[in-house]
Formats: structure tokens, sequence, C-alpha cells
């Protein structure tokens, strides 16, 4: 049977095809059926590909069609996905996506609709590329209480970070270079500033507490302001410095989340993962930690967990498989980062900023300072006990009296 | 409802008990109706335990009861869990399990029996504990042709090597203290030669590639052998000793499969997995590779697995999730490990050894020769160029003329 669409024929689009076409032999041995791929879908003309018998430009087509059960929405962004999305599920047919963004946006309510009607939406390659991980806190980790899910959710800053940390190139160059070879868009904003991975960490936590975890409720800052000297310091101190998503069940069923740059203990395996790939710790009250560890993008990496998704709504073609989570308008139910406990590491510059040390030890307390080879004189950096992060706000306006605050960045 | 029965109330089975009581409400939430465990199987008397009126001594009051649907088999080892597990099945119940040498000797048969009566057999805990790796190879990676998987899988060992890396203690110290700790148990045979992390390939194996591959056929080496003077030349090689189990296809639909200690370049994460964890890569033709990481057993890690099976098999209570892999009968399946390519570390020890090095080097080709802090004169250690193993043997059989040939430990 041909009953599988494949709406989006760019980069994860056309791994699906082409994987789902390797492997559909022993694809088909483990849906028990024969099936395989009728449309693609774009607005694009792809002369000369060897799909091209199947390419259609209106998604009507699709939903038209009863013999289609699967659709995979591989276009990305929240238009037209949602409406194509919504429609499919409500006409019967099981929806597969890449599409973080519209996950993260509206999951909850097209969840709701899969249930409504009998069919499954599922995104396990909206969260770490081709890395199993909604699965296995859905369904291998379902007996445990999720205490924390941290992670390396976004290989281009990931690949950026690894360069200034072993390479020693600043930023700049660094963004460059993963430009050129294709792991940033012309606009890194959404990578950069931690957007993507922010997403992505809303997916995750909305699954684990099962409750919907908007974007917009959480606070979210990215790796452009990180130097060199930074870096330094960290590293000298035992550190690397990583942009991590990171989710924490706390006090009253309520959650943090957060995006930002984190030191992060180099006894941590979170510490030793380089270049594009991403990893993702999760911490149950049962398992204790787990780490799950791979490339968290490309073609085919992505369409790996496309495909397997595929797989499942084909073995499962009656069946609403109990993936969900409520929908969520508390807007309180993210607590405010600021009353969060952190340890931070700060780094201030002030003529003779050795003579501070008094000062900001009476105002922290129990601190430690860290150095790098060639710390000028007039700067310093130290990091903090941990504390709610308002309170280190206000020691931190304080001492803005005498020098300045060049950087600070969370410990993990 | 009172549907679900535990056999075995030792270490995982009191985890499983205690992890499901603790979470009950929220895997209620997840099952969608009310779920409990009913009744605890043991021959043993536990006077005051928490749940003492579950305990039941007979098996077949489980068997009997029809309100029971799912069955967590937690005893071990084949008999009576067989007779058990069977029976279940086939009276209608579930069995969820982490009795890996059960599902490595029987796991065709068992699963053929489940499909037959239309429920579940389900091993996620048999390996890697709590670490999700069932689940993720049969589903997420389904879309994938595995290409091979290689894991640290037995932590008692694991914590072995790492204190003799770590803390240059021999082997017969680090087994004694793992002993101490609860790590190792009075007779360690199973785990330091290898047999617990051969059952657990053999299940890898046998769900990646859908045939059973049976422990006998599976060549085991252990770690009693490693001493630290292959630690240390390893260590300035670049590389940890681990012990790694590995399944990989090659041609003509069969498979290579072994067990044994291996040198472990420090650029890949496997070498930096230490103490009692345990860590799992697959390499898929889509999604590259992918690593799973956890503690390997223990009380609640391997209950979370446990539980995690029980809930989905309360959510499926009348469908049989395909899970399957078939019999075997064909002994040349798996290819005999002589046959196999590796590159191969050697220490030997003859007077001037340094002597040997032009009649070696002529023996063997371009090969690598590695140091150790005071190395004595008649040591040598070189690591081979990648060949059949059995040529390698012809080779080292000549070099026995003049050399005793005191190592010899694959490269991963």
């Amino acid at each position: 049977m041909k009953n599988v669409a494949v709406i989006g024929y760019g980069v994860v689009g056309s791994g699906t095809v082409e994987l789902f076409e390797k492997n559909r032999e022993s694809i088909n041995q483990k849906v028990g059926r024969d099936c395989d791929i009728k449309y693609i879908v774009d607005l694009r003309d792809f002369p000369g590909d060897p799909f091209e018998d199947r390419m259609v430009k209106d998604f009507n087509v699709v939903l038209e069609d009863s013999e289609i059960e699967v659709v995979a929405e591989v276009i990305g962004g929240i238009e037209p996905a949602f409406t194509f999305t919504k429609k499919a599920l409500e006409s019967g047919k099981s929806v597969v996506t890449s599409n973080k963004a519209l996950v993260a946006a509206k999951g909850a309510e097209l969840l709701k609709i899969a249930h409504e009607h009998n069919v499954n939406y599922l995104f396990e390659a909206s969260v770490g590329g081709g890395i199993p991980i909604i699965r296995p806190i859905n369904k291998c980790l379902a007996g445990n209480t999720i205490e924390q899910i941290s992670g390396i959710l976004n290989g281009t800053t990931n690949f950026i970070l690894t360069k200034m940390i072993r390479e020693q190139m600043d930023f700049d160059a660094a963004l460059k270079m993963a430009q050129e070879l294709g792991y940033a868009e012309a606009d890194p904003t959404a990578d950069v500033e931690g957007e993507d991975a922010c997403r992505k960490i809303c997916i995750l936590g909305s699954l684990a507490y099962g409750k919907h975890i908007y974007p917009e409720d959480v606070h979210c800052s990215g790796i452009t302001r990180i130097t060199l000297d930074d870096v330094a310091y960290a590293e000298n101190a035992g550190y690397a410095i990583k942009l991590i998503g990171s989710v924490k069940a706390v006090e009253d069923g309520k959650v943090t989340a957060i995006v930002c740059p984190r030191l992060v203990s180099k006894s941590n395996l979170l510490a030793t993962v380089d270049g594009v790939y991403n990893a993702i710790s999760v911490t149950g009250d049962g398992v204790g930690d787990v780490l799950f560890y791979g490339q968290g993008a490309g073609k085919l990496p992505t369409a790996s967990a496309v495909v397997g998704d595929i797989i499942d709504c084909l073995k499962h073609p009656d069946r609403s498989i109990m993936i969900s989570w409520e929908d969520n308008t508390d807007k309180s139910y993210v607590v405010k980062y600021k009353t969060v406990e952190n340890a931070m590491y700060v780094r201030i510059q002030a003529d003779n900023a050795d003579q501070l040390k008094p000062a900001i030890s009476e105002m922290f307390g129990k601190l430690t300072y860290i150095e790098r080879a060639g710390r000028p004189d007039n700067e310093l950096a130290f990091i903090t006990p941990t504390m709610v992060e308002n309170v280190i706000d206000e020691k931190l306006a304080e001492l803005s009296h005498s020098a300045e605050i060049k950087s600070k960045i969370r410990l993990l």
C-alpha cells in the first residue's frame, strides 16, 4: 500500500524519503505489511529527482486520498504546517514531525485533536534530531518522577563553543566557520540566541511534567556575549561553557525552565560533548541519571527519527498511542528564573581589581576566585555561592558602583 | 484494579514494588485507570515488610487470578522463571522481566508464545538496567539498518577496570573492593568472565538483526588476566581498557558478536564511562552514532525499567506490541571470531626484547610500538595493524619461539 505522504522536500524531507526507500524492505517486515511513500508535497519543482513522479503541489491531494495513513510534516515553522497538521489529524491520518517550533507552540492542541480522532501525533525528531529521547522519557522512564532534564540541544552553538574552547577561536570567527560548513544559517539568530534550544526544552518539559510549557514563559539567553576570557577562566577552574536548556520540578507542582550558557564541570559528561553533537541528561527518582547522545541535527539523523515515527504509526493503524500533555494557561506554572538558586561565574573590571576582594568576599560570603593566564590587574573573576538569582543581582548592583560587571554565567 | 503481580522479592523485586507504590498516582494517570500490585510471590517470609499482606508463596494463585494482567518476573535464572513465564503468557497475562539469562536463552520462544496469546513479553530491564535501550532500538531506530552495537554492559567489571586505571589497584584488590561494596557477588565468575555481558549483547543483537543469537555461539573472554602493565601501556598510548560486548552485521546476512576486553581510544565516549555505569553505542545508517548512558544495575534503576514495561503493558491490555525476532538454528549465523579483523595490542617478554623489533616489524608490517614508564629490558608492547585474527595468531605463534606472549587485547 502506498500509505505515506511527506510534506516538505527540504533537507529533512529528502532525507526521510531517502532513508525510507533505502530500508523499505526491512521497514515493511517490521510493520508486517507492504507500505510506501505515495506523495511528496512541495511547492517547488525538482526536475530529474528520482522521486519526481510522486511530487504534488497541492496538500489537498493527500487529504482526500483515503489510502494515506501517515503524513510526515517536515516543513518547519508554524504556518502552513499547523493548518496541514490539523486537517490531516481531523481527517483521520496520523502525523509525524520534526517541527519543534510547531510542537512547542501548539503541541497540547494537536495532541488533543489526534486523540479525538484516534490517530497519532508523534515528534521524536523535534528534539535531538535522531537521538531517541521522546519515547524513552514517555515510555521507558514512565515509572519515574522526573527530577530534571538538562541538555545540549543545539548543535550549531555547541560547534561554536567547541571551537572557542578547543581552538581559542572567538565567537565571530567560529560563527563564520559554522556558516561556511553549513551548520549555521545566514541568519543565525534562532540558534545563537537560544530560541531553538528553548523550543526543545519546552517540548521535553511538557512531556515530562504533563503540562504545556510555552517558549514565551522560558527565559532564554544565547552565547553571543561569551568571550575567550570567559572560556579561559572556566577552563582553568575545571569547567566547559555550554549552552544548556534545562527544566526541573520545584514545589507546588511548578517547574523552572531556562536556556542559557552554563559552566559545566568537566566531571559531567555534558562537558565532553563536542562539535555538532547533542546530549540530554535526564534524572528520575528510580533510574538516577541517564544520558542520551548523538547527532542532534542533519539530514539522515533527523530522518531516522521521522521514519521511526512513521513505522510506529503504521504499526498502530487504529490506535492513538498515549503521548499527551494538558494545555496550560497558568502563567505562574514556570516560576520566574530570578527566584531560582544558582551559583554564578562573574567577571568584573576595575582599576586594581584585586583590592576589591575584601569587599566582594564580605558581600557574597564564601566564594571562589578563579584565574586565567595573563589576567590583567584590572580584571577579576569569581564564582558565587549558590544563591537566589535576585540576591546575586542585588549584590552585583552594589558592586557595580566600584566595578564594571563584564560577564555573568550560571553554573550547571 | 489490582492487576499486577511481582514474582521474586529480591533486590529488583523489592525495588519494583517500592517504585511502583511511590509513583502509583502518576502511573495510574499515565495508564488511564486505577492499577496496583496485588501479589508478591516469593518462597521466603518477609515478616514486618510493609507489603506483607500481598505476599503469596504459590505462583498458581497468580495464574488462576483473572484480574492479574501483568506479571513482573524478577527471579533471574532459567528455572523456575521459564516455566512461570510460559504459563503466565499462555494464560493471557503479559510478562515483563529483568532476567537477561532467560531472555538470552529463550527469548525467541517466549516472544512467539506472547504473540500467539496476544500479550506482551517485555524486557527493557534485561540490558543496561534502567538505561532505555530496548525500545530505542526497536522503535526509535526502526528506520535504520543497524551497523553495529557496542557497549560497556557490566557495571561490576567496569568498576574494577576503573579502579585499575584510575588508582593503579590490581585486579584482585579491585575485585575485593567491588565485593565489599556489594557491586560484585561472592562468586564473581558471571561478571568477570564476561558471561553477563554476553547475555546482554545477545539480546541486543537478536533485537537489532531479527534472529536469535545464543550465548554459546558468542566468544567471551573476561578481565581476569589484565595486568596493571597492560593498563599502563594502554594509558600511555591514549586508550582505556574496557570490557566491551559488540555485535555487527557482516556479509551474507550474518553477524559477528564477541565479548572481550578492548583498548578504547580516549576520543571515544565509551572510554570516559567510569565506575558502575554502563553505556551502549549504536550505529545506524541514518542516525549515525548514538550513545545511551546510565546506571546499568542496582535496585531502583533496574526497577525503573521494569515499572516502565509494566505501564506499557497496562496501556495495551489487548494488544501484542510487535517486539520480535526469529529463532535461529544456523550455527554459522554468528561467524567465527577468529575470521574477523581486529587490530591487537600485544605484550611480550624476551631477553633484550628490543632486539626482536626488526623481526616483529617484518612479521606484521606497519605496527606501533608503545611504551610505559619503567618498561624493563625484557618487555615489549605493540599494536598490530588491523588483520584477520587467525593471521595475527599465526604470526604470534611464530613469535612465541623467541618470546613469551604475555597479553593480547583487541582494539575497539
